[in-house]
Formats: C-alpha cells, structure tokens, sequence
C-alpha cells in the first residue's frame, strides 16, 4: 500500500464514506508491503529498471514456460532466465518465441527493450573454463543496462597477460573477477584497481580445490582491500551487484 | 614513476643531457610502478583521499609506533591502525601524542584533516556482541569521509527492530550488514535494500557457529541478490569497500 | 509382556500349574519388550494412533511391496511409504490397489481411516524449490490426524511476503520451516510466533550451500529461541515432530 | 501500535479531530510493531510468563549490571542470565543483592515470583561432565513454570542404568536429552519414549568430538523419529523449547 | 629366504663351494623378504590359513578374470574378490565356472576348501540398509574359518530389539557392528558385551550423514570402552581383524 | 537380578509367601539389570579382572578424590585414574596415599593387587612426542594383567628402527601403534605382523595435522588389513582393548 | 620490449626522428612483457625444452582439436594433451593423425623430437589403483627429456616389496611418489632417499579417504624431510616439477 | 651393515673361524640397515654434509639440552634446534655457550663449521608476519651451505614489488615462496620463474583462513606448475627441500 493509497482511505473515512473497522482492516491486512515499501521508491525506482529474472535450476519440468510467458505478460522489460539447460530453453522457446538462448552462459533471454548501456564494469577471468560464469556475469549486467567489458583468460600463471591490458580498467566503476583452481586472480586485480572488485570462485578445478572451496577461501582471505565475494559459481549474482555499483556510480558521467 | 618523470627523461634524452644507457637503465630501474601506474591515474587520485592503514595484530612489539611516525611524516592525510590492543596504543602515544584510541573497534586513528562526509553509507549489526566490527567499519568509513549512518542491535530474531526503522536506508549508496550467530540480516537487508549490502560474518556465537564459518555460509548463500561478502570479523575490508562504493556513488549528488 | 500376563504366569506358578523353571524362562525370554513396555502405556496409546510408516530408500528392488501388504495385513491404519520412487509406487500398487501417490513429497500413501485433523500445524517454505520436502512434512502431520496449514514461498529476500500472512500463525501449536539456501527463514520465524519451531535445512542451493550445511548450521545458531532442527531435507522427520508436539498441545482445546 | 489505537485515530479524522497528513504519518511510523503485533497476541500472552534473559557471555564488562537492574524496574518477572561467570554475578548483585547464582549452570537467576510447575520436563544426561549444561536447561524449565524431573548419568555405555529407570519418563511431555562424546543417548531416548525429545549434544569429549561436532551429527542423524536439536552446549535454548512444549501440552492436565 | 636357505649359503661357503661375492650377493638379493620374514613365522602359519583377497573396485575391466585364475593356480585355499560387480563376476566365472556370487555382499568367493568353523563372531546390523556390508563381514568371516552368528536390524530405535538377544552374545570372542545413520548402536553393544566391538560405519542415511562421516565420528567417540574402528564400509576390514581375533581366542576351546 | 533370585521370588510364590501383585513388582523394578545381565556372567566375570577406572578430565574440583576412595572401598582391585593432572593426584593422595602417579602417561594408579602378566602386548610408537600417549596404553595393559613390551621412536622415517626390531613382535597377541603427524606406522606394522593392530592417533602435529585429524585418516584408510583404529589421543581405549585381545588368545597358552 | 628495443626508441628520440609523446606512449604501451620478460631470458631457455601442455577436461567439445593443431603450427616441440577422454583422442586425431593415445594416463601425445633421456627420475606408486596417476607423471617427464625408472605396486602393506627393490634410487635425482587411500609410501621413500620427494596424493579409496584428502594430509604431515606435495591426482604438475628437478641436477652428469 | 662387513663375515665362516649359527644370527641381527643402507652411499653422502637437526616443541622440558650436548659430542658439523621458545635456548645454552639464538625465526644453531654457500635459493614472503616462517627456511638453507637472497614482504596486493625485483629470480635454483592470508603469491612466483618453487602456507591470518588452511588450499591448487607444497608453517622442510634442489645443480657450476 502506496502513502496515497492510505490518504485516500483516511479522506474515505473523514467523509464518512467508509467505516472505521473497514477501514482498520484494510490498513491491517497489507501491513509491511504498504508501509514497508512506502519508504522504498527509490529502491523500486530501480527494480523496475531491471529484468525480470527466473532461476530455473531446481523448477519441475513444464513449469518454467508458463512462469515467463507470465513475466512477458506481467512487465515489458527484459527477461532473464539463469541456469537453463537447452530442454528448459525448448520448453520457453514454445511460450516465447522470441527467447534467445546463451549455452555457454546457460542464460535465456527475452529481449525486449534495448538500453542504451553506462559506466564500465569490467568481467575479468582466469582460465577459459572459467568463462561459463564470467559470461554469465557479463550478459547479467549487460541486459541490465550496463557498459560491459570483457578481459578473458588472465590468470595468474601468466600475468604479464593481465599487466599488459590494464588499460581495460581505465575508469572502471567495478570489476568482476572470475577465477576457479587457487582464485588468486581477485588479489591481484584487486591490488591493481581502485574501484570495487566482486570476486566469483567457481567449481572449475579438482582435488583439493573441494568444488570450488579453494577458490572460495583465497578470495575471502584476499590480502588486497576492496574485494568482496558472492557464492560459488554465481555469476547471475556478481553481474547483478556490478550492476547495483556501476548504475550508481555512472549517473554522474552519463 | 609518472608520465611526466617519463617525458623529462625523454626530453634530457632528446637535449643530449642523458646518456641513451643511463636513460634505458632509469626506465628499467622501476618497470612496474612506472607504467602499470602510468595507467592508473584515476586510481591513485582515490587512493590519495585514502587515509594511511596499518594493520598492527601479527606485528612484533615495538614496531608500530616507528611505522606510524614514518607514515606520519610521508603523508598528510589521516592515518588508521586496526586491530590495535590498549598496549599497541600506548606504544604509538609516545610517538604520536594526538593519537586516540577507539577501544571497541580497537582501532588508533591519528586525525589530521577533517573531511566534509558525503553520501551515505548504513552500518547494521545484529546483536550487541557484533558491535566492535561493526564500529570498526563505521569508522573507517567515517575517517575516509562518507557520511555514516549506524543501526545497531536489530537482528532477526525481533525482526520489528528493523522494519521500523526502515526510513535509516533511504538514499543510502551502501549497507554494510554486520551480524554472528547465524547471519541472517543479511538476507533480510537484501531483500528491502536497493544498494549493494556488504556483509561481514562475525565469529560471534558458540557450538556449531564454528567460529563464524556458519554466518559466513549464511552470507554467501543469500537468496537476496545484491550481497557481497567479506572475511569473518572484517570491519575494516567492509568499511573500506562501502567507501569505494559510496564515493562513487556521492560525487553525482555533492 | 505385559503387566497381566506376567500375573498370569505368577498365578499359574501359585496354582501349581506352572513349573518353576520353566516360569523363569518364560520370564527372561524377553525381558524388555515386557517391562521395558509396561512402563510405556502411555507411549503405544499415542503410537496405535499414527501410521506404519516404511522408509524406501535403501531397500532392495521387490522388498517394498510384500513389506507393505504385511503392514496392511497387520493393522488397521494409514501407511506411510517415504522417500519412494514411481517404480516403488508401481511395486506397491500391484499389492495394493488402492494406495496413492504424492510425486512431489516422494509419499506413497495406504489411506484406511479418515481422523478429524484437531490443533493447528502451520508448514512454511522459503522458495519453491523446498516444497517436495515441505510437502513431505505436511502430507505426514495431515495423515497423523493434524490440521495443517501451507505457507509456500516466502522466503527472506521478500520478507513482506511472510509478514503480510502473520495471520496464518495465529494458534498455531508449532510450526515446520522448510528452507533452503541460508536457511535464514527459520530464525525470522522464530523471532515472530511464540510456539515452537521446528526447522528443516533443504540440500537447495549450490557452491558454498554444501549439500545444505549452510542451511543447517543457520538454523542451529538462530538467534531466535524456540527453534530446533532435524537432519537435512527431514521432512517425515519434521511432520513427525509436529505431530507430536501438536497433539498434545491440541487435546485441551478439541 | 494496537488495533485500538488505530481504530482513535481513525476515529479522530472521521470527527475532523485530526489532519489526514498527521494520521498518516503517525499510522506508517511505527508499522511493524503496529500491525505486526496486532497479529501475536497469542504470542505476547505467553511471552509475559516468560522470565527475562539476558545473554551474558559477549557483553562488555560492566555493562551487565546495568542491564539487570533495567529489566528489573520495567517488568515483575524473574530474569535469568546465561552464560556468567562468578565475575559477572558479583558485578549484577552490586544492582541487585537478591540475585542468586548457579555456578555449575553459570546461570543467576533474579527470583521474583513463584509459580506453580505444571506439567512435566525430563531432562536426562549422558555423563557427569554434561551436568552443566543439564543442569542449565533444567532451571531454565524451572524457572520458566514447569515440573522438571532430572536423570543424570546414565549414558549409553551402561544401558541398565537408563532402562532401570524408565518410570521417569511417564507422563512427560517433552525429554531434554544432554549428551557429548558420541552422544548416542538422544538415539536411544528416542526410541523408548512417545513424547518429543529435544536433543542436546555437548563439547564434552576429545580428539575425534572436534568440539561437539560428533554428538551434533550423531543427533542429527538420529534413526529414531521425534528428535530435534539445538546447538552445541545450548542448555537455555533446549529449556526454552522445553517449555513452550510442555506449557500447551500441560494445560490440559492442570 | 628362510634362516635354512641361509644356513645352506653359509655351509656351502664353508665347504668352499661357493664363492664368497656369488654368496654376498644372493644373500643381498632379496633382503627384507629374506630377513624380515625369517622373524615371522607365526606370521605366515597364519596367513595360510586365510582366503587369498582380491579387491576388484578400481581394478581395470578384463583384469580381475586372469588375476583370479592365477591365485586358483598356485594356492588351494579359498579365494574371495570383494566390492566385486556383477560384470565382474561374469568375467572371473568364465576362468573359474566354480566361482559363487553373493550380490548383496558384493563377494565373489571360490571356495575349494571347507573348514570347520571355530570359536564364535557376532555381526549385528543397525538397519535393513546396513545389511550388505555387515554381510561382507559375516561371508569374510565364515570363509576365513570362523563361526558366525547374525543378528540384524537391531538399531537403537527400537532397544529392546537387541536386548532380547543378548543370548546371541554367549561366548562370543568378538563382535562386529555395522550401522549407519547415527551409527550409535556400536556403543550400545560395547557397553553390554565383555569381549573387543569392531565398529564398522555405513555410508547409509542422508543430509548430515555425509556419507558416513556421523557414524563414524560416533563410533571413534564411543563411550563405551573396548570398541575399535575400521573404515566406513570396510566389511572386509572388520571380518578379517574379526577373524585375527576370534581365532587366537577360540584355540584354547576347540 | 539374578537368575537364583527369581526364583526364589517364584517359589515363595508357589509357597503362598508372596503376594503375585507384589512379585510382579519386584521383578518390574529392575527389569534391566535382572535379566539383561543374566545373560552376561561371562561378562561380569572378565570385567571383574579389570582395575576399576576413573575418567578425570572433566570433573570438578575436590570431585575426584572422593570418588577414588569410595571405589577403594567398595573394591579390591586395581584403580587407574586417566588423564589426571598433578593437581588432581594431590587430591587423591590424601584419600589414598598410597596412589602413585605417572606424569607422563597422566595416570594414577593404585595399586593393590599384583597380577602374573599374561600373553605378549607390543606397544609401538612413532615419535618421542607421542610416547606419554603409548606410555598410557601400556600402563593400562600392564595394570590389566597383560606382559606388555615398548617399542618407542621407530617412526617410518628411518624405517631401518622399525625393521631391525622385528623380534620384537613374536608371539605377539596384539600390538598398539600410537603415532602423530601423519601416522603412517601402523599401515606400516600392519603389513609386517599377523595379529591384530589397534592404531592411535594422537594430536602431535602442526599445521594440517589439524590436531590428529591427518593421523586418524591416515589409520581409518590403512591399505594393511587388520588395523583398527580408536579416537585421537585415547591411549586407555587403546590399552583396555589390547587387554581384551590377549587376554582371549592368552589363556591358551599360559 | 627487450632492451634494444628501448635503446632504438631513446635512440630516434635523440636524432629528433621520434616526437616524446610518441615515444612516452610506445614505451608505455606494453610496460610488462617488456620489462618483466627481459629479465627471464635463463626461463625462456628452459622453457622452449618443454612439451606444449594441454589441459582438456573442462574445454567445450570441439575446442581441443583445433588448439592442438594451432600448437603444431606454431612450434616443432612435442604435445601433451593431459585429462584427454577417448572422444578427445579421436578429435585430435582427425587434424594431427600422428597424435597417439596412452588411455590409462589419458594423455593424448604428439611425438615430434626424439630428446635423449638425462638424468633420473623414479615414479613408485602404492597400488595397481594409482597407476593411472602415476603413468601420467612418468609419461610428461619421459616426454621433456628425462629418463625414467618405474616401481608400480609397492605400498606399505608389504613394505618388502619397496625394500627389496631399494637398487632403483641409486642416482635418483628425484622420486616422485603416487599413493591413494592412507597414502604412507611417501613418507616412507622420503625417510631412504636422499634426493627431493614430489609426493602425489590420488583419490583412490573409499569413505573415510574422503576424495584423497586423507592421503593429501598424510603427505603434508609427512614426518620424513624432503617430500613436497602436490594436489590429488596430478600426475601432470609432479612429472612437470621432476623434470625441473632433474634437468638441473643432470647437467653435471650428462 | 656394508658390504664389506658381510664380505668379512663370510670370509670368516670360510676360514672355519665363525660358527655358522653365529654368522647366520649376526647377519640377522640388523637385515635392512645392512641391506637397504647398502644400496644408499650416494645418501649418507649428502647426509653427513647436513646440520644435525632437532625438532624442540614437544620435548618435555630439561630434555633438549642434553639432545643438544650428546649430538655436539657425536659429531661435528652444524646443529639446528627448530621452533625453540627462548626457554629452550637457556636450556641450551647452559650446555653448549656457543649456541645463537633466532628468536624471529624460533631457531637455536650451533655453528662449528663454515661452508663455502654455493648456488642460489630465493626466499620470498608475501608479508611482514609471514617473516618468522620465511626466516626459518632461509636460515635453514644458510645453514646446510647454500646461498640465499631474501625478498621479504612482496604479497599480491602491491604486484609491483614483486615485478621490480624480478632479477632476483636470475639464476635461482629454486624459491620458496612463504605466504599466509590467501597464500596467492606462489601461483605468481611460479608463473614468473623456470626454476621448482617450494611454496609454504603460514597460519597468518583471520577467520575464514583456518589456521592457514586457506593458502594451503590455494597453494596446492595452483594453476601455475613447477609449484610443491609443505605442511603449514613448515619453513624448515622447505628450507631443507630447497638444500636438495640447489645442491644438486649447484654442482654444475661451482
């Protein structure tokens, strides 16, 4: 329930147009997402600048179709569907024909709106397994509104390949490091940078990297400040947060 | 060395001053922070706002107070020391008399330039026992010049603490979430918030919290989009983080 | 054995009937099943009231079946199959005609006798991804003879969808949080109702979730008293528990 | 904010008493607690049996005194503080001289009133070195207006110790079950009575308990249904659970 | 080499028959075979009494058939291939049509020898699910000489199941105990029998089982004295060492 | 209860002495230790050969004393307090004075019966650190009645120690390997002896010994047959198992 | 840029051939490869010695057929193609016929220079199991000019075979050690060679070898000097650094 | 036992002068130091050129000195007392006054002979805290006769301290690499350098990094080969690692 909205119940009730109990249990029965998100325009200002986004890992099968063709109906936005095999994408592509589908990245996308993209958020990764999740982030933040570049396979076994393509982040507002085996690569942008790094462990590796716990470890034990780091393998989440920072900090030059 | 070292050199070069060897041999001398600085202007334009760090647990006694005096007489700004016992303190007094000494974030700050804070960045905690990271990030942020809004004591377990005080996160840039135990704020702020949450797991707890392994799992594992985590016990990294973040973000409305 | 029939051989014994020797080996032939149980009336008064319950996971192809029939034949209530696959169903279904399938809860259920449900056990979900478990739990409160009241998909990243529908935790005895991810959803709850809590980690998530000991050591450390935790994707465990404690709690009001 | 105060306000504009403007601020200032609450009555009837209890452990000294007289001049109840040591004590009964202290529970407990127990609580324990934390889930039982009947040392390692003494659990409503090392006690508890069990596992052991790890699991996994756990060492939170289990059951009989 | 094949060197060195470097070499030839051997005799009376072993898990396909007809050709004893497939079977019963399959135990034994069974090993399964590696035990056991007395199904859900058997315990010399779960039952048995407990772990259960892990860390921690561990699922392991056990002890009666 | 005493109970019931109800009762009011233990006189017999033992890790101050002399009353056997500090011993020397204490093995022993040692128990051990561990399992064994023979300091990396003491393992009943860092001495002694191996490992270690957790593993996953493993650090486990083995395969040949 | 290079520049800027700023922008255009590579000449010699290494478990489908054939192209040096399936092989064989596959390594390799062997390095593994592991750490050191002693199968269960064969470190340069489940081979040949030891965990085993971690924490626990660890299962990194090793220490030799 | 003794005893049974028993007992009598020692000249060689090493931080107090003094009195070279408290140092010193005391590095040395240092290891620590550990290694390698070059405090987060010094690498024979907190700088060093390095996890570090278990991780996951990894804190095992790798191909060219 929107301020207005309970202005208008309380004039209704002023003017004897509307009971008092009616009128308490109106404002009652929506209690949080009437007060609750009264203080939160801005923030709404900004969702509604976002895609739309389904998860679809864990979705039963026939359910995903009717859940975007829903979205597609509901907003006029994008829609993003994250971790989507080929099947889920048939499945969706029948609802939406218009749906695009991105394997590497196992992203659908109903492209709907074309934003003119902002700012600068850079999508760094280790080695070329580890761009499934650097793509990830970056179509996120791209479909989001954001000017996005992409500097892939830089790891720290090599970094005179780093070194030599700093320019890349030249008024960066955020960089997202992707980096699976030991993850060093977010220390090393990290203490290279001066804008924000969201660091993103993956599962690539074996043995002792435990699914992604090595990487996961380095990137929270970084020695370089300035780095924070979201789930394993969750590119959708770092894409999503570059976006958060690069918005903010590109209304200034845009 | 910067671009206009480099040109001089160039220069006394072209003019027969230098010698071609001695020229060669003075570039080489320093390859790194010549170039790969050459490249990030805008980095060190940030980092000279930056107030000097040291990080005092793990050294030896008797090695702080000297390192502060020298960081004192290189630089201007305000100087930070974390994780600084009441001993540590008096020890950087006796060189630095207009230390002072903030106990509960155990952090020594050496106020030398005031700074006009600009945006705005929300400190949270969950529980009282939370509140030394807490400060600690509230601090930094503070000492680095943003504007710091605290809300203390509103974990999840009462979660009307928090919802009535939804008005603190209005134009906020950034959330800094604090909280042990099982870390639940965080998803709670993340899903209300529009800005990047940071969130930083305490070791507050006891049995299965494993010294702070069960929120930092909580954490990364948030359902709500937009939260970046930091080390167990890390006020500083977050502090520092929603600096970054909050500069960024402020220049556009200062 | 039971109270009266140890009398009876005591009698025997008194009348001559009943040789020594051969009383005390009746005696010892099963000690505890005897005494240990006459201790426990109250115990299998509650027990005859719920129903056989068979858990399928770890038996062999083509045991399931006979096992069932022989729980039919023997008594006289509901049966519970848990963690069953469709082929078990079909296994099952050959003895049993008129058993019935809950794909979702993995349940197959043998409904003889139809309880008036009495108190109130309300089930809660964060996402939609933990219903087959929180389904799992309240299909076997339901089938114990306790009403039971859905409340799917109110995770913490949305906390207005929880906090529009308090309503649904008025009077109820206990609830089951099923949640997934950070498992946060069963501290917030916790903090909200003033019965107990009985809460379920979902092995839901992926990367730093673990297998769901993110969601498990959340729920152990909630901050919020009142809430206790079973095994990992527990639902029968969790529906168990509520019956329990919803029983006894609902007898003085029915 | 109750219903009846909404309802004056409402009541106030319909009579022109009060500025639409001025009502709607005051209705959206406070509106968790406002309508949140007018949902939990249920919950606060309760929670005014409930003593008052404040976490010691973290707390800075000298601020646990001040806490304690708080509480004691805004309510009337008993308060219990968890987790004090002997320091702590002296530091409270400076403020409040009639506050008794229990060093093997390290509980002080500020005894107000008397109420009658109703009900029944057991609480059993595995070894002698587990008392402490029996012993703090017990009182909290106690003082929170419950019968607890106690069963100390009779872990698994001698079975007849615990099976000599079944008549105990008769009529119980709930068992608390303490236990470290291998805690399989819970387990077997578990098997032998009807009621629900809150299991308790403790940091007592050595090597291979790695802190309470293993009884946690061992509880976890128990093979008998009806089992919830609580964190390690968590003494209140089992006397608490107690509690709110055994007060609805209790009224029954009482 | 044997301490006679020495003394034959050395006589014939003596008697000048053989050169004293051809002599120095044969006796360095095979060292530790040679001496190491010669100090265990005891040893190998023993070891010919048992079944030659082969473990078949990791072995590549097409290999185990051979390698098994060559022990059937230079032993007479039994032969037994454990964690043995049924693909696996088909290949070493085309070299050895003999050869018998146990697919519950995974065992594919040759028996060429019958032995008359000694002494007494008990096996005692948990649950249902437990069945196969205690069943590996039991047939290791059986082959290897000794005699076996099964008691399944017997976990400590349900107590009184195992006490009334304890008969079944009777001049047992040594019993193995195999559980999953919570794996609590080898503490039960070793606080009731007088002679060593084997505890084996099953990977059987789920969640916070982790594959076994709880059981076992239950069993290392087992209050009760006189209890030993061998790895999780090990069925060989705890027959064989049941087996070194049972048949020191049983020489004395039979 | 014995077998004699129930059936006196029955034959002054034949005899008309005894009232059935209140022979019911008495036979209900151990029903346990009655019967349970009738099945166990092979039991009480051997344990009736142990020493009685006092676990002192645990136990509050002034607690242990007592209860030392209370079983030198009620027993005349051997007494062994484990893991005492000297602190405690001062407390059980003015009990009993004559108690005598093992500082490096942390034992107290009274010692009031000399029993002929029987049977051959090897005690091995890996490093000069872990003797007090090796020194606790041999003490227990020796105070058990049991010849016990040291082998200490022959880790695997001068494997000559080990093999140039071979001697020492004939006719060895039984052999205890205690070793701390990476604990690889007992897969190494378990492939040179034909009795079984009962492996400790203890917590010396830094690092990723994770305080014995490297050890055990490395035990738990021994490729020698035989092995069986107790928890970190447990040398009494280690000697009263040992005890068990050589006492069985003893009583032949003395 | 190599110094020359530099040189040139300065040089054209002396004759007024270069303009400054032109100069500034070449010399900082690649700052690293410049400055870093001209101080690693000695690496690069070594370097070009190496096979071209592969690593193809994570590359898409497709992808390593046409890597491998750029690599042909552009060097004359052998290829080794680590973690390759059967499907792999056969798509490098379509663009490099020559290409031959070693299954039980699963290395793919391209012969294209016959290096003549130096040095010595012996690969022992534990069990027939770790073959595969430790055939890939003998083929890449084959590979890159080493000569090579194999001693499969001789884990410490029977530590003669080890011990019988002690001639094969004669003139060692390096051993590299591969050792599944308690994985104590390393640290036994670490305590009778005198050369440096590159222990290889595998993650052959079961339950408690958890995935090879207990063999990894063996190995770093090693008690013996002089063993370095890999990670679990690679083969690849261990014949790489044996090469390394060797190559330095045979040139003395050779 | 050498060869040359075994010649003598032969020759004597020969001559008639030795029993054969007596020949055959003593060759017996120590079969692998004779046999397997035999194979291992070339490793006594490089032994008796090491320090005498004793590990200090289990020893019971009082024992060290006398180590120390009886290892003085049977050789000649250099002695080592690792992680020695100051304590220790008395303890030692009261024997041998000659012994110097490290603290940094927790080292006692017995100097008595000076070795000409040959070759080049390079010591580099990520950190100033690291410096103890780092210190260790270096001292070690000091010791045992090798040339070392430090370049302390070189981490990640400031890269360019490392790339300015990357002539020290010119013609090591290999590095250590000492690293706590994320530990990424040895995957950078080890992409930087054509020589082994020997990487060392320190526990430097807070919360997530586990006792240093964070940079092991990343230490042994490590994408860049020619990377071996030690126990944490180990800096004497890769001092005396990095001892083997440098002599051997030292001896090329001095």
């Amino acid at each position: 329930m929107r301020r207005d909205e309970l202005r208008l119940i309380l004039e209704q009730v002023r003017a004897g147009e509307l009971d008092i109990e009616e009128a308490a249990s109106r404002i009652a029965a929506e209690p949080v997402s009437d007060l609750g998100f009264a203080h939160l325009d801005h923030h709404r200002e900004l969702r509604k600048d976002l895609p739309e986004v389904v998860y679809c890992e864990s979705k039963p099968v026939g359910t995903v179709g009717p859940i975007a063709r829903n979205l597609a109906e509901r907003s006029t936005g994008n829609i993003i569907l994250t971790r989507a095999s080929e099947e889920v994408f048939r499945e969706v592509a029948e609802f939406l024909p218009e749906a695009e589908y991105h394997p590497l990245a196992r992203l659908i996308v109903v492209r709907r709106e074309e934003r003119v993209p902002v700012g600068k958020v850079v999508v760094v990764s280790g080695g070329t397994a580890d761009i499934p999740v650097a793509e990830e982030a970056a179509l996120v933040a791209e479909l989001s509104g954001n000017r996005v570049q992409r500097l892939f396979d830089v790891g720290v076994a090599g970094v005179h390949r780093l070194l030599s393509h700093m320019e890349v982040f030249h008024h960066a507002n955020v960089v997202v490091v992707v980096a699976g085996m030991e993850g060093a690569l977010a220390s090393l942008v990290g203490g290279l940078v001066a804008c924000p790094v969201v660091a993103v462990p993956t599962s690539v590796g074996y043995g002792a990297s435990f699914g992604g716990l090595a990487a996961l470890l380095t990137m929270l034990n970084s020695c370089a400040p300035g780095v924070a780091v979201v789930n394993i393998d969750n590119g959708f989440g770092a894409g999503y947060l570059a976006h958060l920072i690069n918005q903010a900090a590109a209304r200034e030059r845009t």
